[in-house]
């Protein structure tokens, strides 16, 4: 294990958050709240203390002897790292005074699953409000491919970057926009950002005031779900729902189709197999839900608007709200657990099991009936016309598996609570999935604050192997990966 | 597609069906229940027509030509035939008025799950009882496999039967137990009668009368859950239940494990990786539920013998019930939930996903963890010390695909009659795991007939598909199925 390069690359990490500060301690003198610019100050500092500790500790790292494991593990620290240190301004301001709370909001800005402990997130100071929603923007594309995009690095080093982009991005495999992992990163943010810029621009121009456009920008984009209401966006206008329904679909696309559409290569796009299964899972459900909601809600645009917006939502695993989809019909809710579970596609910021690897699942069963009733034929799963490597489709079963398994476990420990299956079961579904609400007792006008400590660093987990896509989480726990080779 | 081999077996599995409704119309008849036994007759008549249809159609069938899919196929057709034939006498007598209840009550038979859509079972004339019992018996343990072991067969046939019974066998790969199949299938149907005739012998000691020690013998070897009275077990001696427990244990043992003990290789059985993890999870369940449920009992005597009886009937599929394990916490309701998703051992009658397959997915998710690790070293899956061949693997993880897209896709139709979400969840994983009952409305003290038609045929198929393990059911519907070659 190369731990000096871990001490350097956690190091180097943390200055970035502590940069990232800066705004939000901004933000909380610019109200005069000076409470929270202290809180915000006194993080900046002992994040940077640690920081300077793990800089000393990794002198003389070196990138040489960076593999595979290294890459896995060094992605799981940096993210439980950072979540830790992360929460420091809301428990140093006391606007969430006990840790694990602090720590659980965090890690689901983070990881962009937008579950929530705060009871009335309106009376959170604006300083504080915007970090949350800052968290979900950052985490949303990755921070550490934020840091391989910025920072200026050597020529040799294409091992290291892709070892480290591989753990982090999702997907059942990292997509290479061009050759080298430097400028692809650097791609990939600068179509987040511009997507993001739109986004506030076609918020504002509806009416939200500007804080509020950033911090739902932030949400949308990350396909987070933190708010600044206490309604999500049930109390903002059906134009500014819609802006949000159709920019979180968009920011669940893969964001290679971006850069081939601005390529010219439209009909890659067009013919795109995860993107198509995407929007038709999208557009079915839509149809389905309106036909079970007929009669719900007084008009077919108002069904349509709300039905489109909790589907996009959902699928994206985005969070945010426009109505209390818990009160609608069985078949409605069991249409959105099961959209919980598909995902958005790989490569965009959203969660869940993704798309194409929900493809990969299909075919490979498809392609497993043939053999079996056909033994003597040798079958190839192809995807977009290119045949799937076979290991790519392992690690898509070995993924599903380590899934089950994961919210099986986590089901029971969380239960140890007490409160109805429903809600454990979707209060699991929704951190790992890194929806946010759930159903019955998380539903979308309550929130995880109920739930004990243990509850709570389970499903902290939970979200964390969710983002980063299981194996960067269990690579720590696994002896693999501490033993000398 | 060999359709007159298809015709032929269809044929004499009916024939095999008309003898087994003889003892049934015997008792019918003892009773002097007329109509019962009129139903019998007049059943065993149209039975014998269509089987006398498809023999006829059936002229010049070779076993040549009898490849995988058609042992699928066969396997697959041969359960929907026999459940619809075999629901005659429940409809005809009038004591299951509606086709689509009774299809339904039978399929539950045959597959051992169950689940019943019968208001007050002890309505039912004595002739119905013995004919629902027996189904689970003859299902247990297989109808092909019972038609191999009994019926002479020429030399040359090896492909055809172990076509046959590795598409009827429960388990990841079909377990011989001897070099010949016909051979394996008469030592498992011997060992299968004698621990049936052992459970019997100690209910009948114990005071339940004999009509009733048949019935539940066949409940529980099949590990199918029909008994005879409305609280299920709950009215019998705690010597009854714990006699009941005892059996349901060892007929979730893989039966290879007692021909190993005949054999005195002791050492083996001892070792064996799935036999532990079975006795494991069964002793680790009691004793986390028994610490949940301090209190809910009088004394520790009541709450071990409960857990204990709760715990084996639904980790083999059983679904017997001695308490409403509805109204026990949450916890442990949850980890019922996990036992009904694991299921007993390979080449038991019990159901469920099967120790073995949950131990594969766990060693090849290690594997693959490591391989993802070490991606240069090649690693191998090994269970008892034997390397698992790799097709097994990816029949395991293909299995685990299908398991979680049919449960996500029945569960979604089940909802459009919109129970609860606990209700529709836990009826979809207790009839496709042929457990019985599950949770809420479809609890240990209700049952299935609020369902809808559709509903009861979806689940019907679910639990043929849990009993056949999904590739006969979905090689019905595969168009490589019926395609030339």
């Amino acid at each position: 294990m190369n731990y000096r390069m871990l001490a350097r690359l956690n190091g180097e990490i943390l200055i970035m958050e502590a940069i990232f500060m800066i705004p939000a301690m901004m933000i909380s003198a610019w109200e005069s709240n000076w409470n929270a610019a202290a809180s915000f100050g006194y993080s900046i500092l002992i994040i940077l203390v640690v920081s300077g500790i793990l800089l000393l500790l990794s002198k003389g790292a070196r990138r040489r002897g960076f593999y595979a494991r290294e890459g896995m593990v060094s992605v799981g620290l940096i993210w439980i790292v950072m979540s830790a240190l992360g929460c420091l301004p809301f428990v140093i301001s006391g606007e969430i005074p006990h840790y694990i709370d602090a720590f659980f909001e965090t890690v689901s800005g983070f990881t962009t699953t937008g579950a929530s402990i705060v009871p009335n997130v309106e009376a959170l100071s604006k300083g504080i409000l915007y970090w949350r929603s800052f968290t979900h923007w950052v985490g949303g594309m990755g921070v550490l491919v934020f840091l391989l995009a910025i920072v200026p690095t050597s020529g040799n080093d294409r091992g290291f970057t892709l070892h480290l982009l591989r753990a982090e991005s999702p997907g059942p495999s990292v997509g290479k926009i061009v050759p080298r992992m430097k400028q692809t990163a650097m791609i990939l943010y600068i179509l987040y950002l511009v997507l993001t810029v739109l986004d506030i621009f076609f918020l504002v121009i509806g009416g939200m005031p500007l804080f509020d456009s950033v911090c739902h920008a932030f949400g949308t984009a990350g396909t987070g779900g933190f708010g600044v209401k206490a309604d999500s966006i049930a109390g903002y206008s059906p134009y500014l729902q819609n802006v949000t329904t159709v920019f979180m679909i968009l920011f669940g696309v893969n964001f290679s189709c971006y850069y081939l559409l601005i390529m010219k290569h439209f009909k890659e796009v067009l013919l795109d197999e995860e993107l198509r299964l995407y929007l038709g899972v999208i557009f079915g459900s839509v149809i389905l839900i309106t036909l079970n909601l007929r009669g719900f809600y007084k008009t077919l645009e108002e069904t349509v608007r709300h039905v489109f917006f909790q589907v996009a939502s959902i699928i994206t695993t985005t969070g945010y709200a426009t109505t209390d989809f818990d009160l609608w019909p069985s078949f409605s809710k069991a249409i959105l657990l099961g959209l919980m579970v598909i995902g958005a596609c790989a490569g965009s910021t959203g969660g869940g099991l993704k798309c194409a690897r929900f493809l990969l699942l299909v075919k490979g069963l498809r392609r497993n009936i043939r053999q079996v009733l056909h033994p003597q034929k040798v079958q190839v799963v192809r995807v977009n016309h290119r045949m799937v490597d076979e290991q790519i489709l392992a690690n898509t079963n070995a993924y599903l598996s380590a899934y089950v398994i994961i919210i099986i476990l986590s089901t029971l420990v969380v239960s140890l609570d007490g409160f109805s299956f429903e809600t454990n079961f979707s209060a699991v579904l929704c951190t790992f999935n890194n929806i946010g609400p759930g159903l019955a007792q998380v539903g979308p006008t309550c929130n995880f604050s109920a739930y004990g400590i243990v509850s709570k660093l389970v499903l902290s987990l939970g979200m964390l192997a969710g983002r980063l896509e299981i194996f960067p989480i269990l690579a720590i726990f696994s002896r693999s990966t501490w033993k000398k080779l």
